[in-house]
């Protein structure tokens, strides 16, 4: 029988090296380098012939460097006639470029998609995709979680009251509302808008947030502007405490100091993405996806359903 | 040079009708029958060797046959060397399963354009898809368009003052959004939920409506639950008027019922599906997406730019 | 190792049923409704993650729904990660439409060959293509098999003496020399043909009936006019009786009164479509391919051989 | 705009010469050799870059080697940047092998489709495939021509009365029926069995030849056996004169022979396969297909109907 | 589990023989012939269903007729539904046609790469490719093995001194200089050049190969010019002894003429190609790949490296 | 008719403008950016609808980040209708992975050609590809040029007496011949190798290089350290001067360095990969690929042949 084997590209080591330990499967040894003149060299250190592979590689920044990578393994796997090779992004990069939102503009996560699918992957399991949709740019399976779940775990233990969930803008507002149904508390929503031409741009808050502890939820904190700002207005229209939950630390740019500046009281992150020592804040609380990707490999590996790992779904 | 070749399957005649008109290029003949035994029979009476071949045609109830009508002539233009085989799709059926809600669901949105480009499309055209992201769903091009401006020129003229926008769910704020801004107006959001166990769903309306013109605005209308409840709901809350804006008339089951008896004062849909007679009511207001169909495919055809047809997008 | 699930679509429910209980393995449940706008909306109730899935769906009348329903199937099937996707399809609609007869038509049954397998089907197990070549629409493994000898053993236990086996038109003549050799007896051939401009089509019957017992043997019946007006054309040319025997009991319009009024003596069907009970009579007989299918499905399941299934061939 | 260029494989030098002169366009020089270790060697020695190229090119004996030397001049072509890539494939070898007959065959025929499409073909031109789905094995368009309406004229020259068309076997009925419809002449079908165990195959005829002219009629005459041995019977069954006509004259083995001892007065042939100048019999008569060829060459180039040339159609 | 099938087809019989009897697993019949029409009809004789597949063809000449041959038992092998399809092809024909050398050429080994996979192949073991760049033109796995470690030990156990590795030209410098390095000794090249116009060709040395014993190493004995001519060059230039090594004994032509006469003391050659009675020289010496097949074999079959296989690597 | 749009990627800037003055076609625009989180965005500010597109990108370091590049152009100019997309790659990274050196490695350069086809080109221009094999690992077309001849103008201009060519190592000894045969003149190779066990690798020179001037020829200059050392050992066997040859200037690490300290006299390269300011030698001598590359791209526009660009052919 297949014999599980779990490797890592050279993002995730940390992570990689959690889910390892909780499945007692050691992280098999991969050759990765760059050669000076930047290309990525790749050699797998050991016998993969008929096994059922397990890559893990978030395709963060820097992104082409990680994706290219990641493509790369997997053109050396295929060729070494590995059994089945599923690829574990748990950070999809370039999910927002999901449409052409004006004219002559790529989809490049549908790219991307083509990409992995081309390199020779059979399936892909991820968490917190961009939009729900990019599970339809594959053709091959996708198992696709969400981070929600172990932020409302969070909460529920805290026993705060008199809690509101924002979404940070409209885009947001149903996975928002995921989280609001699940949590049994109210939602709020902003709208970042120009009042006027050659006015600045101010979030406005829809619904109501006076006198009560908000929630901002967001996928991804990239730049930290939208969701700092999000804050700050929060507090000025009366909320009383903040929360920032995100289950991708993207934090590009000054991201991690116009963090450090709002009013928000914690931030609440996963660990799909790694995050670098000088990046960390002390109102920061970093929730390891390591148990529930875990669990998803050792299901995926001995053909048993995932679907009792999306109990949530009763409430979509 | 390639001709332009003008051919509609049996949903969107009279759409057809109107924008062959608009492009001075008459229908091309294109035998369709059921056999007795309800299989599809298609046969092109006219040369199509070559020819720029445009085929109209919304995937509307009853979706599998008319689905299964669009691929079959596609194979035939396929077969029959036509040069290049444009599809437009007004209406995209199946658009709401673009995801996997639940375990073990299929993503139909994807499987639907799997076909149609199996079937041997180059080229796809279509109107406010469920979501945008359903264009990364197909590797040939789409060129895909939207119809809240059409809306919006439609207020613009009414000169009514005090206006939201309300989105009927969380999952068309982001859209709302789009036609919020265009219009210079704030928004609102609906969110229905239970507020207790066995208790009936109540909708929520988050942001202010008091004494507003509310305009409530989706893609589709189908069995018209969601959107007449939106408009009664708002009425109490204290919204002066309420309009309906939705691109496609789906209307399935007692629909019109429903909308007749909400307290929606005009309800405002487009052409991308014929509307039967028994199914007009006075209060609807149909706006035609034929001259808005007639330039995109003249565009097409003669190779010029689509981009100044998307002048909303600078909004985004 | 893989287990054997079985799942039948809406088609088929009896001969599952049947074929379920031969195999002694339960049939798994799957979600199948419409929705009020008429799209089909699929769930899978039972973990397929890795086993060896057999769906059951004839592609009979509405066939377009059918056929959707099965493709959503295999969507959901592909995206659940089965292990092997097998489909059994006792009736492939659209089968005579196997060749482009005329200018400008399409070849809807490599079509749905091509749309079976884009969906995701790994083979295809079928009874009585319209022309066996049909199976080279597919690169995936076909399993086909034929009725005949199921209506040789019929005739056989009749001992029935001088009899001929007759050909409805001279498409079946091929597969009408099959079952006489079989059975070891001649054949003729009917040829219907306007004798003269502006004269009714006349059956020729071409070799020799007189005061012999006729079987009429076809692939489908559909509307019944063929078929009929054979059988009584061999009483007219002086044959005792006349049998017909089908494999696919299509039945369309009033092919059922046109059955009952000819003078056929019996006519011997098999189940790969059921028969709705107002379209029995008491004149036919159903031959179940269920013991067959459940044959067929155990073998492959099992890697075995099903050559030996195949004994007619060495006739062929 | 594009040119139309001629090339052709080393089968067809004559037909590809006469088309060559309907059509006014030269034959474009192709570089052919074998090499020593009997590796086919191909070099255009023309340019290709965009332009409309036609190749003829029988897969006639020696198959294997005519096919891959069609293959290669294919794979050169795409490579070179050819246009379009039409083949003209007057005999379309392997044509028989379109179905498994018995288990574990291949569908060589099905092989032969997926192989010329993978090499680059863009189009197919052909002329009587021995089964007319063999077009559907092909996804690429195939205008396929018959040959019968060429014989049909040939008989109505003549002007003789009384005939029957026959089929030497069943699987040739439906086409022999069409021929003798266009002809407004009865049919009969020879059906060669073995009377009884240990006993010799003798030819059946099945309907009435007696004092008539038969004409019998098939796609390929190969080895000649059957076709020479239903002469026979026919003169034996009374028939006063006997005529063979067949599309495509492979002769393989001692069919010569078996055709100049049998029966019939004349063979009528055409020129998709060459007759080598030792196979040449009296008795033969060769119709060329090159006007054909030329007409559908230069309509498909100018894309122009090919509709017109396919008159027999309505009698199907 | 599957079960390791070994078939061959009608080239390399005797090599098959002695893998088979390695391995301890006897051949599966197959039926192969030639119609009299030249085409080539192929029945697998034993059940595939589900069974690990190696097929054992060199596409040596006739090259055509092989590899024809060959496609056809993949379609057979895939449509009988085989559950892993390897093909075992000691000797690649086509593949010195592996790039456009000048205008309008094929890449024929590219064209042989993608029927091969066309045709259903899932894995290829082959033997000394032409160019080592041949694995990329396939995209499912290629297991490459190299002869010349064969060659070292055989000149190992001869223990003789003062030797140099010789390439016959420069394109097979790199792997003489595998070799060379392997082997510990120094290397020399021949160029074979046209001193001045109207000039016959003439070997030059490039390198010290006085006194010394020559190898002359290449992949692929053909037309035999170019090595005997080397060899007679590199007495004349004053080597002492001359070897010729090559894996693959085309030997097309007149070549076991030229070796005959030529100076070469010795001819090592491997089985890859069978070696017809009439082509042995009694200087020429065979060595069997059929050991390291049936050690790859095995291992491809049970899943286990064959790492350990490659072990000259380290010196590449 | 099409019109020729000519874009380039952020490598080759100053060698796509050459290529625009040269073609009298204006550089079309293309926004590219690098957002703060990595992801590459672009957008093309030009329509290309149905035009001829040409995309000038090397893919030199970083690779990793042009190639992505390179890939999202393509994927936005797929899904904006481009007419054709045509990929001028001049120098095309990753070649050197071009097969499986030893065992479980990928094989990148043929994993770059998929991912190229898969984001949409229609065709590829390069220049001195790795190996000349990389051609195969396209199915699109690929015009393949080497810039040896403009080496051999350069120097037949110098009119140099007494030259030799010297290939680096083994590798590269083909081209260095067909540079040799060009040029008239010998030529030699440089086999670097460990003498002894511990001992330092030393460049043995295989051929005769005393008192004459050295053509060292290669296609790539990476680290600089196997040509420097080359060049050294030439004038330590005798060499009078050291000429060096080189395609493609990738000069990693401190390559430009150890160019400075050899002995070489003069470095000639070409801009297929633009030099930095800081990389640039007194002694480098740059030829411009720009007149070559224009005139291919203006003869693939209109159709024209490429034959007569590839004069130096028939001496290959």
């Amino acid at each position: 029988m297949r014999k599980l084997k779990l490797f890592t590209g050279s993002v995730n080591n940390e992570l990689a090296e959690k889910i390892s330990m909780r499945l007692g499967v050691p992280l098999s040894p991969l050759e990765i380098k760059r050669f000076k003149d930047t290309e990525t060299y790749v050699k797998i250190k050991e016998k993969v012939r008929g096994e059922d592979v397990f890559i893990i590689q978030s395709t963060s920044p820097p992104v082409n460097e990680n994706l290219m990578e990641l493509l790369i393994i997997l053109d050396a796997m295929k060729r070494s006639s590995a059994g089945r090779i599923n690829v574990v992004i748990p950070y999809y990069g370039y999910g927002r470029q999901d449409r052409k939102a004006t004219a002559r503009e790529p989809i490049t996560a549908k790219l991307v998609a083509n990409l992995i699918t081309a390199a020779g992957a059979d399936r892909v399991v991820t968490v917190d995709l961009h939009t729900d949709q990019i599970q339809g740019f594959f053709d091959i399976p996708v198992d696709h979680f969400v981070a929600y779940p172990l932020f409302a775990d969070y909460f529920k233990d805290k026993k705060i009251k008199n809690i509101v969930a924002v979404a940070p803008d409209t885009g947001f507002a149903k996975k928002t509302r995921r989280f609001a149904k699940l949590m049994e508390i109210p939602m709020a929503i902003i709208d970042k808008r120009r009042p006027a031409h050659n006015r600045a741009e101010v979030c406005f808050v829809i619904g109501d947030v006076k006198n009560k502890t908000a929630i901002l939820i967001d996928d991804i904190i990239d730049t930290g502007g939208t969701i700092s700002a999000a804050a700050d207005a929060l507090i000025q229209k009366g909320a009383d405490k903040v929360y920032i939950c995100a289950t991708h630390a993207v934090l590009s740019g000054d991201a991690v100091k116009k963090l450090e500046v709002c009013k928000a009281k914690e931030i609440i992150l996963t660990d799909t993405i790694p995050l670098a020592s000088n990046k960390v804040l002390k109102k920061m609380k970093i929730i390891s996806v390591a148990s529930l990707m875990a669990q998803v490999i050792e299901r995926i590996h001995s053909n048993e359903s995932l679907g009792k790992l999306f109990y949530w779904e009763a409430l979509v």
